[in-house]
C-alpha cells in the first residue's frame, strides 16, 4: 500500500497525539510551541534505533515503537524528571500502512501510560531506523545527574540486571523465533518481553530526587554504565554479584559465567543504577516502595580509587575482561 | 582508523560545544538540563537527513554537518523563534575520525554564528543519516504559524527560489562533481552552494513576530508548502511567476519552464514564505531590512477559496500537474 509522507505521519499521529495543557501548538507546523513551568527546568535526550544493530530485523513493530520510545523515556527517568513531549523521526524502507499503525500503537501505548504528547517528527524513506527526542520537566535544582556518587555511598539497582542480553542470546542463538511463545512466565518468555519491552523507570527515579547522590540507567550493561558514574564522581566501586537482581532466575538456566557476563555487560534492561550516602539508605527505599517501583538491591559501595572490582559469592575479585558493549566495537 | 563511539562522541563535542548560559548541564550525562526563560515558550522540531536521499553519497561532511543543522534552524526561523539548543542522532558506516572533523566543523559552523549549544546526542554505526532535533524560544504567544493567513493579505518571500533544485540537478546530470569548482560567483556555483550551503532565516523570522499572518520555511517546494499554509488558514493563493525572487537568473541559464519548475517544485532552498495584511507590508518590509535579511519579493496574494493558482507574465494561469516532492514518492 503506497502512502505518501503527509498520510504516514497522519497515521502516527492518530495513535499517538494526546491532548496536553502545555501543548500550545502541536504536531503540524514547522515545529511545537510547548509551555515549560515555571520553576521547572527542560530535560532533554535523543537516542536511536536501528534494524539489525539495536534490535533484530524480525522484531514486531510493536516492540520496535514502544522501545525507541523507551530507551529515551529512561534517560529522563534517570535524570529525575516526569516525561512530557518527544519527537520522531522515522526512517522506512517503504511506506506500509500496516507496518505503520503496529509501530504508533507500540510507541503510543507507553506515550499514554506517561502522559507524553508526540509534538513533532519526521518520515522518510530510508533503512529502517527510528530516532525520539524525549523532553521532560524536573525542579529547577533537582535533576540527578552522575556526578555526584562519593566513597561510602551505597550503589543500588531497580530493576533487573541482564535479563534482556539473556532474550536478545536467545533471539540471536534462533532457540525462540519472533512471535513464538515460551510458556506465559517461563524464564525465556520473561527475558525476551526485557528486550522487546523495557520498562523506564519514571516514577522510580522522580522518587530518588533529594535523595540519590548520583543515578544512570543501565543501557549499555552495568561495568560500562556505572563507569560513567565512577569517572564523573571520580571514585571507585566494590560490587557483589551475587546480590545483582535477577541474579538466581539467570544463574539457574545460564549457569554461573553466562549469568555474570548478562548482568555485568549486558544491555537493554534500563534498570535504575543510583547511589545513595549511608544514613540515607532507608529514605531511599521508602520513597522507592511509595513510588510502585518493583525491585530493589543494594549491589556494593562506593570506594576511593577508580574503576570497579567485582565480587563473587566467596568475596574473590572475579576478572573482569569484558567491557559493555561498544556500539562501534 | 577504528574509533568507539565514546570517541566519536569527544570528537564532535569538540567542535560543537559552546558554554551557553541556560544550559544547566549539557552533553554527557543521561540527558540534558536547560533553562527556559520566564516568559518565552519552547519551540521543537526533528529533521532528517538520509544519505543518497537528501544529499548526494558524495556531498562533503563539511556541507552535510552544515545542512543536518541548517534544516532544522530553518522550521525555529519560520516560527519566529530563536535557536537555542540542539540534540543530534548520527548513524555512520564506519567510524572515521577524519570525516568526524570534517562533519562537525560544518555543524558548528552554523551553531556558532547562532550561538546554538549542543546539548546531547547520540552515535551508532548503521547506513549514513543524520537527524537533529532544534530547540529554539520564542516570546508567549508570538510564534508565527501556518494558520493565520486571510484573504486579501499578500505573499511574501524571503531568500530565493529554484536555485538548490537547480544545483542538486546539475550534480545529479554529471555536469559537476562533487568539489569541482565552477568559477566563483558563477550561476552554477551558486546554486550549488544554495544547495549544499543553506542559509536559515533566523533575523527574518524573528522580524516577522506581530506582523507577518502565518510563515513557513520553504523545504519540499513552493506549491507544497504553500499549501500547508492555504489549508491550515482555509485560504487559496494567487502567484505570479515572473514575481519570484532568481526567477530572471534561473530564466537565462535554464530557459522559462525549467526556471519555472524549479522555483514552484523544487525544494531544499529553505526560503521563507509568509503572509502580510497589505497595510502591515511596509512595516514587514522594515523590519525585514532592519535584521539584515537579504532580498524579499511579494509574489501574489491570498484569496477566497482553496489551492493555488500561479499566474505567467501574461497574466494566463499556468497548468500546475507537478506536486512537491514527496519524501515517499
Amino acid at each position: 500500500m503506497a502512502l505518501s509522507e503527509f498520510e504516514l505521519i497522519d497515521i502516527i499521529r492518530q495513535e499517538c497525539t494526546l491532548a496536553s495543557a502545555d501543548v500550545v501548538l502541536g504536531n503540524g507546523d514547522d515545529a511545537a510551541v510547548l509551555q515549560v513551568p515555571p520553576g521547572q527546568h527542560l530535560v532533554a535526550c535523543t537516542d536511536m534505533l536501528i534494524a539489525g544493530r539495536h534490535f533484530p530485523l524480525d522484531t514486531a513493530p510493536e516492540d520496535i515503537g514502544w522501545k525507541a520510545l523507551a530507551v529515551n523515556v529512561s534517560d529522563l527517568a534517570a535524570m529525575g524528571a516526569r516525561p512530557a513531549w518527544c519527537l520522531l523521526a522515522l526512517s522506512l524502507p517503504s511506506p506500509d500502512a500496516e507496518w505503520l499503525r503496529a509501530f504508533a500503537r507500540g510507541f503510543a501505548e507507553l506515550a499514554v501510560q506517561h502522559q507524553i504528547a508526540l509534538v513533532g517528527g519526521d518520515t522518510t524513506r530510508g533503512p529502517l531506523s527510528v530516532t525520539v527526542t524525549a523532553l521532560g520537566l524536573v525542579p529547577a535544582g533537582s535533576a540527578l545527574t552522575r556526578a555526584g556518587a562519593a566513597v561510602g555511598d551505597r550503589v543500588l539497582i531497580c530493576g533487573r540486571l541482564g535479563w534482556a542480553a539473556a532474550g536478545l542470546s536467545l533471539r540471536l542463538g534462533g532457540a525462540l523465533a519472533a512471535g513464538a511463545s515460551d510458556p506465559a512466565g517461563s524464564p525465556a518468555a520473561q527475558w525476551i518481553d526485557a528486550l522487546n519491552r523495557p520498562v523506564p523507570l519514571v516514577a522510580a527515579g522522580q522518587a530518588l530526587r533529594g535523595i540519590a547522590s548520583s543515578a544512570i540507567d543501565i543501557s549499555d550493561g552495568l561495568l560500562a554504565d556505572l563507569g560513567h558514574v565512577l569517572r564523573a564522581s571520580g571514585v571507585g566501586a566494590e560490587l557483589r554479584v551475587e546480590q545483582m537482581p535477577g541474579h538466581s532466575e539467570l544463574r539457574q538456566q545460564l549457569g554461573s559465567e553466562r549469568a555474570r557476563d548478562c548482568m555485568l555487560a549486558g544491555g537493554d534492561d534500563y534498570a535504575l543504577c543510583f547511589t545513595v550516602p549511608v544514613e540515607r539508605v532507608d529514605d531511599a527505599l521508602a520513597a522507592l516502595q511509595a513510588s510502585g517501583a518493583g525491585q530493589v538491591a543494594d549491589i556494593g559501595c562506593i570506594c576511593a580509587g577508580s574503576g570497579v572490582v567485582v565480587l563473587d559469592a566467596m568475596g574473590q575479585a572475579i576478572n573482569l575482561e569484558r567491557r559493555g558493549w561498544d556500539h562501534f566495537g
